[in-house]
């Protein structure tokens, strides 16, 4: 700034985060985040729908909301009503089906209805860092349910539940992410599943389920979505194409009755969620959704393979993780007395980068022990090396045998 | 809902607007918002260039942020920075160019990081309606500067500032659309930009500039922004690509400071602006800005002229309006005592919709006797039935004579 510029410090709100450093690229070994498989991204898929949607309906992008008003383009929202249906068990019409700038605007639009400072949420007690981070940000309580190796533990849900209520405390909901946990990667079971809604029932306690990585199921049958359940909308529920696709398609959904859709959409201000996006992406899927989503869970299925072994190979019997049924994380358990935190800087100086526990808790410190490594987006080589490197860190950091 | 649902009515946050109506569909005759030329969509230039980018750069859709980080991918604020320079006589580099979700998150993350509860904001009297409800939800002061021809009047801004200063209040900034301002059409001239500048820093209030419409000037030379003579970065830029390519390509920019930049990406919490609209247009205006830029100009010149025509037609001597240089909206004055709001119902039940002039105002009440009509997305055919329509229907109300 030169220096007889304006000084804009005296200008800013007072309530402000601290400002972002400068970007310094992606790290060579890449394990944080939710990126994609980049031999995945449909290029070819992409530009054939291009083709079609650009030519056949030009007047999308020449409008504000043309072709289906502000909850999307009708073309995306069919599909999604045809593949919730046929995947996830859920039985709804278009009119319940909002198309979101990422699942990421679904959490912010859900809190913004929802959330006043002061209230109370529910989640998992190792969750989703966005959403945590989002309570936080509107100080709200948050309080963190227990996980098992099938997923939330609704009998310790029904106590937290019932100690709340003595307080005169109703929880505005609880945010579960039942079918490949992030970050556990477990699927929570059916019985939990109704377990879930009776507990809703009895407390009048809505549930937000979020379901970004269900399609990500390596193999076989899996579980019906929880919505899928519900005949008496207590079930918000929302999902991402950033994970089938790449993140890079700033696309996700949120399906709620008019009740609630009305006032997520006088919160909506942006004016509409990318035409392009939603064009391309909704022409290629009602195309392609079954080929791809196969091709998509057989190449994570290997990474997954891939990371496993490489872990076991170079840190040994001293960590501890399960081998999820699918998504595209790992969660592991350092050692005892280590703190992933004191991790972070030491693997970054040698290009590695992964997500320390603490972000992804209700309870920072009750992470302190754990790391997340997404396997998605580093090739097989990326994952061996990068891994056999981060073992000689932590080593050298004391922090493995 | 069902009979025994949940009833979300307790859940909410006490402080929401009320819920949105259902989704109408669009009018036949649609001269609302800034719905852009269907003819004008470049399909296929537009196919061509997802054809060269999603071969090209595959990674930009698997990861978040890949080509640049936050700030947007790089071809496209490669490209921007030409065109600042090109057209708007603006230099600038990449680090100062922040892509966004539209303009309009260009506003609302500025508003973000300086604005809070009872500041205060001046705005030209008649300005962007987004702008102004942004500030109101805000619960800022709106002080609105008297326009003339040619367009913020800085005498009247210099007596406003001297006024507010007595009072001790320091705006937070000037927000003004020198260049085809929105909703009057009018084009700020050189000696009122460089006396704002002067203004600006006798004050210490920022100029916040919003050259959305800036590209659709008809033919000519025309003046640079002010940020091009802003030495001491006391200016805040932003611009669009909804004016220039349609709106359902949610892009739009700010260009800013550091010391600012830094602020506002520590409030940009959506996963990055979508990436097929930015790789696509990015590659669409490296090759073909300046021809697609100068058939767009031209349509909209036509359209003007359509639409002023058939006004004098329809309409008479009794209202008023100037023709402006450039732009997409006409701003018409009606016959004294007519209040506008009172005629969207009647023409809206003939299909015809146009929008009154309190929302586009500091003061609603002040433009309660105006309208504000966008050319862009009727055709000519529909421009002139419309217009002679919508007389009818003025007539009918008692607000012609």
């Amino acid at each position: 700034m030169p220096a007889n510029g304006l000084d804009y410090s005296a200008l800013f709100n007072r309530n402000l985060p601290p400002p972002s450093g400068p970007w310094d690229g992606h790290p060579r070994y890449n394990f944080i985040g939710g990126h994609s498989d980049p031999d995945m991204v449909p290029a070819e898929g992409f530009i054939e729908s291009a083709a079609r949607v650009f030519r056949g309906d030009p007047r999308n992008i020449s409008m504000y909301n043309f072709s289906g008003g502000p909850q999307g383009i009708l073309p995306l929202r069919e599909f999604l009503v045809e593949k919730l249906a046929q995947h996830r068990g859920i039985e709804t019409t278009i009119d319940d089906v909002l198309i979101t700038s990422g699942s990421g605007q679904g959490i912010e639009l859900i809190n913004e209805i929802l959330l006043e400072e002061g209230d109370t949420a529910i989640v998992e007690a190792f969750s989703f860092s966005g959403a945590i981070g989002n309570l936080r940000r509107r100080q709200v309580n948050v309080v963190g349910v227990d996980l098992d190796e099938d997923g939330m533990r609704t009998d310790h849900l029904a106590e937290l539940l019932e100690g709340l209520r003595d307080q005169g405390v109703r929880p505005k909901y609880i945010y579960t992410i039942p079918t490949l946990q992030n970050p556990t990667g477990t699927v929570l079971t059916m019985e939990r599943r109704e377990r879930l809604l009776e507990l809703s029932e009895e407390y009048g306690v809505p549930i937000f389920e979020d379901e970004c990585y269900a399609d990500l199921i390596f193999e076989g049958e899996y579980e019906n979505a929880i919505r899928s359940m519900d005949d008496a909308n207590r079930v918000l529920h929302i999902g991402s194409f950033s994970k089938t696709l790449g993140p890079g398609t700033r696309l996700g959904y949120v399906v709620a009755p008019w009740e609630v859709m009305s006032r997520l959409l006088s919160r909506k201000n942006d004016a509409g969620t990318g035409v392009m996006d939603q064009m391309i992406v909704g022409d290629y899927f009602t195309h392609h959704y079954e080929e791809h989503i196969l091709d998509m869970r057989a190449a994570l299925k290997r990474k997954c393979d891939v990371l496993s072994s490489a872990l076991r190979e170079s840190f040994g019997p001293s960590i501890e993780f399960d081998v999820p049924r699918g998504g595209m994380y790992l969660w592991v358990k350092l050692p005892a007395g280590v703190d992933s935190r004191d991790l972070v800087a030491p693997a970054l100086r040698e290009g590695i980068a992964f997500n320390p526990g603490p972000d992804w808790s209700a309870d920072p410190d009750a992470a302190a022990g754990y790391i997340r490594l997404c396997f998605a987006l580093p090739s097989d080589a990326e994952i061996r090396e990068g891994i056999e490197k981060l073992a000689d860190v932590f080593r050298r950091e004391g922090a493995l045998p």
